[in-house]
Parts: C-alpha cells; structure tokens; sequence
C-alpha cells in the first residue's frame, strides 16, 4: 500500500474519532497545538532556514524567498491562528433545518464534518497550522501536501502539531502531512472513497490541474481576475478611491483588482484622473486605444493576455466601454467569477449589474478588497470558492461540513 | 464545433435570461410546457411505440420494457409535474443570510441559479419532463442526455416542451436533449466551463462512469446498500413492520433495504419470525450461518457480492451480529451511504447510531422509505444525493441553485 493510501486510511480511523469529538475535546486539542508551535519553535526555525537557504541556493525569487521564511514571531502568529479558532462557534450539530411530517415522523438536518480533507497547498509554511486547525475545528482529519520548497519547514510544523495533538485524547492522525515525490499529488486525486474532499490552494496551474485530474470532488479555490466597472453615473471620487484601494492595498491577492473598464460618456474626464492616480500609486496601466489617448507615452498598449490573466502585480489593465451592456460582455468574457465591483449613483445600473455579473462575490460602491473570510467575520477562512457546488466566496468553518438528515419515527411505515 | 458544445453555448445564453426571469415568468413558461405535452401527446406516443418495439425486438426484460412505455394516463402524469411546480416556492433570490459590518458595508448571501445543468439520465422518458421542469423552475437551462433505447420518446417529448417555452418569453434553448452517438456523454463532461454541474441518474455503472471521468463539476446521486440494524433492545414487532415495509414497499428504488443485521442476543426470537414474514412476503433471503442456522433449506448462503450489491429485487442479505459495534463495522464497509436504519428502544443505540454511521439519513425507528424528497415535503426531487459536497439526501429545488454576495457601501475601502 502506498504512503498516501495508509495515510487516508490512518486519517479515516482518525475522522471517526473527531467525528463525535465534543467541541471542547477540540479546542483543547487546538490549544495544545498552539503551545507545542511555541515550544517546538527552535527547531520549525532551523528546518526553515534549510528550506530558505535551499531557495536561495536555486536563485528562487526574493519575494517568494520571503514569503517561505518563518520567525519566532510568524510562529507566534500561526499559535495565535489556532488559539483565534477556539473562541469561534463548532460547527458540527448545529441542526440546519428539522420539521415534523404528519404522520409525526421527525426530520432533522444536522452538520456534520466530511470525514478526511485534502488540502495540496504552495510555498507558506503557515497554512500548514492554519488547514490542520481549521480542519480540526470542523472535525475534519487533515491530509496536508505541502510544496516541495517548504518542505522541511512543513515537517517540523506538523510535527509540532502532532506532539500537540499526542498530549490530549484526540488522535494525532488527525493531522498528517504527505511528503514524497510528485506522484503522490496523483494518488491523493485518485483516493475517492477515502479522501471525502480535496481543497487545491495556490497558483491557476495548480488548481487547473487538480479541478481537471482529481476523481475525488474538489473545491476550488480561485483565482481572481476582478474588474471595476466605473459607470457614467459613477461619484468619480469614490471611483478613484475605491479603484486605488482594490488595486493598491495588497496587490498580490485574489481579491485585489486586474481590470478597469470605463462608460464613454465619462472617459474624458474619469480616465486622466484615473491614469494619475495610478501612476502616483506606482500602478502600470496597460490600456485600450480609448486609454492610451488619454496618455500615450505612460499607458501601454493592452495585450488579450492582459485582460485575461490574473497580474497580482502593479500592473492594471483597462479599457473603455460603450455602455453597461459591453462592461458586462466584457466581465462574462474574461471573469473568473471571483469578485466584481460596479460604482454607480444609478440604482438601475446597479441592479442590473448585481442581477446579471456571474460571480462568487458582486460588489456595489465598495472595494474588492472585502470580498475576504476576515472582513465577511468568518473568523477562520480555508481559502475563496470560485465554484458554485458546495460553497461560493469565502469559506468558514460551516462550508468545511456536509450534513445528515436524522430521521426519527415510532415504527411508522409508508403506506 | 461539436453538437455539443454549440448546445451548451446556447444553454449558456439562455441561462442568462432564465437568472434574471422572474418567478412568475417561469410558472407561465412551466404551464406552456404543460400544455404542450398534453397537446402533442399523438406524436410523443407514436415516438414511444417506435422506442417500444425495438426495445422488445432486441429481446430486453419486460420490466424494462413496461418503464419504457408511456400511455396518456403518463403524459398527464408528467404535465401534472409541471404544473405541481408552479405552486412550489422559487428558490432564486432567497436571502439565505445577511449582515451589515462594523463599516456598514452590507452583506447579502443571495439564492441564484447555476446557470447550465447537465442531466445524465437512463430509460424513462418521464425523466426528460421532470428534469427540464425542475430545470427551469430553479432558473438553469437543462441540457439533457437520455439512454438510446428512449431517444424517439424523449426526442418527441423534449421538442413538446420547447414548443410550449416558444410560446412565452422564455428560449426555446433552456431544455435542450443532446442526441448522437455515446461519446456524445464524453464531451458533456469535458465541457468545464460551459456546463455548470453534471448529474447523473441511473445504476451504478453510469454514476461511476460519470463521477470519475467528468471533469465538470457532479452531483452523485446514489446507489443505495441500505441496511436495517436490529438492535437487542428493539421492539421486534415494530422491526418486523420497518423490515417488511421497507424491503417490499418498492423493492427497485434506491432507499429499499437491502441487509438485514440482528443482534445476536435477540436472534433466536427475532430471525424465525423475521424469516417467516419474509417468505410470507416473497422475499429471498440470503443469510450469513447463524442467520441460515434458523432455517438450513429456505435460506441461500449470503456471498460476499450478496452484501455488497444493491439487489433492487426481492432479495435480502442478512446476518447476525455480536453487538453494535460490529453492526456500525459492517454498515462501515458496506454501506454506499444513502440510509441505514436502528430499531431500538435504547436511547443510547439510537445516539451512538445516528453519530457514527456516515450516511445522508439515518433513521430510528422508522422505514428508509421515507428518505425521499416527496415524503420531506421538497414537493420535487431531481435526486437523492450520495456525495458529501453541495447536497447530501433528497435534492428539491433550493439545492439547485448556487449563491451569491452581494455586497454594498458608500464608497468604503479597506484600511
């Protein structure tokens, strides 16, 4: 049998446990994984730097360097994620819906945890303690496939949560990480019947490649490739802070904005503004034709794959637009269905854009940027669904259950 | 372009008038619908016939045959679903859940449709009604795919609906049934992105080859090895009544029984009862040793396919157990997850029994026979799903449909 294989099936024997662990049997079991990240921080320290120094050895970028290197305060921090996670409310036996039929048979709708989760993940150590203790909560076994470069660092983390884990009554197979070669990524994708979901986190190659090749069902987390449609009715003030802040504020996320689309009627005076801005805030514009007029030399030229790919760069791509009409032609066109704001004073317009934009998330005269488990008050998010099975936008501890009709009768029959 | 892909681009397009079409548009479509079956009801039966005879010609089972046939009792029948639909409640545009943040940015989660399902669906030609009527009242365009032995009728019946859709505002192209030869099935589940979700319905063979081939996102709707557990402290009458109830009531449908588990310390009193009733009802019972041990020559030793398989027929595996312990062990392994029962008195049984077994129902003390959208009150079921993501249990009309944030503000922007 394979690693991957005894692993699922460790995790297995595991999710029956936590299946009918009480809510404070977890989050001791949380608390004991905080503590030992702390006390196992030396060494997670020294495996990281191996993993750095690895990086750093292969010319690996320096951004991506430094997103994989963990500090005595990183560490702290991923302790406090899983402390964060203890004061929020269990998921598990919240009861959805329940009636009593005529015949007084009595149905309830209960959640219940899916049993074995697979998270395949890229480059931060911390999402290791994050999805271990998210899954936890849920009551959910966590089989975790890190990537390769962040490897040792995994190791110890999940060793750490373990140890953690040893101390309470709570199986430590709750929490497994799969390390060996590429294949295993396969096998997990193949393990139907014993994984209950995979959930891919990281770059559009990754997701494509479990979405596509996985036999077991998946949620998929999504790339964003987010517009902003200003509309002719648009408070062009709030266009400009809203558009600075979905781009600016943390560009390298989902959430944050790739594409400016801009009425006709309000280009001449909306995209100068716009193009200042944004050269202020460091933003590359690559525009239309009805763009670079306004600025020639400064807006390059808009490429198709400008449109279509997600930059989580400074760089912006934009257009103007007839009319609402071709602003929702163009998002159907090019959206990945993550999050899509309008600015309007127009209640039509932002009805019909609310009605008609296709996405997880559809945003009225505020910024992407909240389109985020925090900002929604989650508490704990597992990453942004942009699939419309299961769960859609950001997930909280309830989208990590699934649920069980109870069915309780006194010996009724069907007639 | 293949046949298929140009019809999931017109579901696509239809799709998208059928998300902002309101409720009431939709009952008037759904009334059209219905009164174009009953109108064409000549040519749909003509097209049965040609179905019918080659059905018989190529020697299939009588029974197949019979589910086949269609007469004008079963064309109102299938109008009369139609119209059963127009009374039940829209789901689109249900706010499932709504907040308003610190900022006062506003959060509304927003019942919508997912755009295009795909149904994959074996023999009767009811289906392609039921299917399309449910379709539509959820506001998703339906491509459909029946078995080739119904193509005539279904082909009669599907242009029945879209002459009733042609009709109203509504496009003709929400119902659209995909004819051509079997790779026809293939390309419906490559076409990610323009099918929305895929769902199944048929055996076991089908279901399996769509779950692990699509690539498009599948709802599985289930096989059902459904087990009964009489517990020691049960009341043997009431177990009688459930066990009759359930295995004869309609042995071909999925939440029939199919094994039988007795407690040990109750077994020499119940089993000589429970097979008497068996044979009075004209059951088969395929029974482990010490259920065989009551009665060596009406008894056929129960194989390892006999706990395995879902009969469908008037057949029953049975077997004797030490304790609960071993029937949640045997109900682990074999159960396919759909519904399993406990008779019992105790308290504690029914507990342990509803929180361990992992199954979409889990019935105390009543017939599995109840798990079923009709009997729930959902008043239509497109299926009952098997799968832990999206849907667990019957499936009505709210569980097609996907969900939406709307988010609004003024203007805000995250710090």
């Amino acid at each position: 049998m394979s690693e991957v294989i005894e692993a699922a099936n460790r995790a297995r024997e595991a999710a029956r446990a936590l299946a009918v662990a009480s809510s404070s049997e977890k989050d001791v079991a949380l608390a004991a994984m905080a503590a030992a990240l702390e006390s196992e921080c030396e060494p997670i320290l020294r495996a990281n730097e191996r993993d750095v120094d690895a990086a750093r050895e292969a010319g690996v970028d320096a951004a991506i360097v430094d997103r994989l290197r963990l500090n005595a305060e990183r560490i702290a921090a991923m302790a406090t994620g899983l402390r964060d996670l203890v004061a929020l409310p269990d998921p598990v036996g919240e009861v959805v819906r329940g009636w009593t039929a005529p015949n007084r048979v009595a149905y309830r709708q209960v959640r219940v945890p899916f049993g074995v989760v697979g998270m395949i993940y890229e480059a931060r150590p911390n999402v290791t303690a994050d999805a271990a203790g998210i899954c936890l909560k849920s009551g959910n076994a966590a089989l975790l496939r890190g990537s390769s470069s962040a490897q040792a660092s995994n190791v110890a983390v999940a060793a750490a949560l373990r140890t953690g884990l040893a101390s309470t009554p709570l199986p430590a197979d709750a929490v497994q990480l799969i390390t060996g070669p590429r294949e295993v990524t396969g096998e997990l994708m193949r393990a139907r019947g014993l994984v209950d979901v995979l959930i891919p986190r990281g770059g559009a190659g990754l997701i494509e490649a479990v979405v596509t090749g996985s036999q077991v069902p998946v949620i998929e987390t999504g790339t964003g490739n987010t517009h902003l449609y200003v509309d002719e009715h648009a408070d062009q003030q709030m266009a400009l802070d809203i558009m600075i802040n979905a781009k600016t504020q943390r560009p390298s996320v989902c959430n944050s904005l790739e594409t400016l689309l801009v009425h006709a009627a309000i280009a001449d005076s909306f995209v100068p503004k716009a193009l200042a801005a944004l050269a202020e805030h460091g933003v590359t514009v690559h525009g239309d034709a009805r763009i670079a007029g306004h600025d020639p030399d400064g807006v390059r030229p808009a490429t198709e794959d400008d449109f279509t790919a997600e930059a989580l760069s400074l760089d912006l791509s934009a257009a103007v637009v007839d009319d609402l009409d071709a602003a929702l032609a163009h998002i159907r066109r090019y959206s990945t269905g993550h999050s899509e704001t309008v600015v309007t004073e127009s209640l039509g317009v932002a009805e019909r854009f609310s009605a008609e934009v296709d996405a997880a998330a559809v945003l009225v005269n505020a910024s992407s940027r909240f389109v985020d488990g925090g900002e929604f008050g989650f508490g704990a998010e597992i990453g942004i669904s942009t699939q419309k099975l299961h769960a859609r936008g950001p997930m909280g501890l309830p989208e990590m259950t699934t649920t069980k009709y109870l069915v309780t009768g006194r010996g009724q029959v069907r007639p």
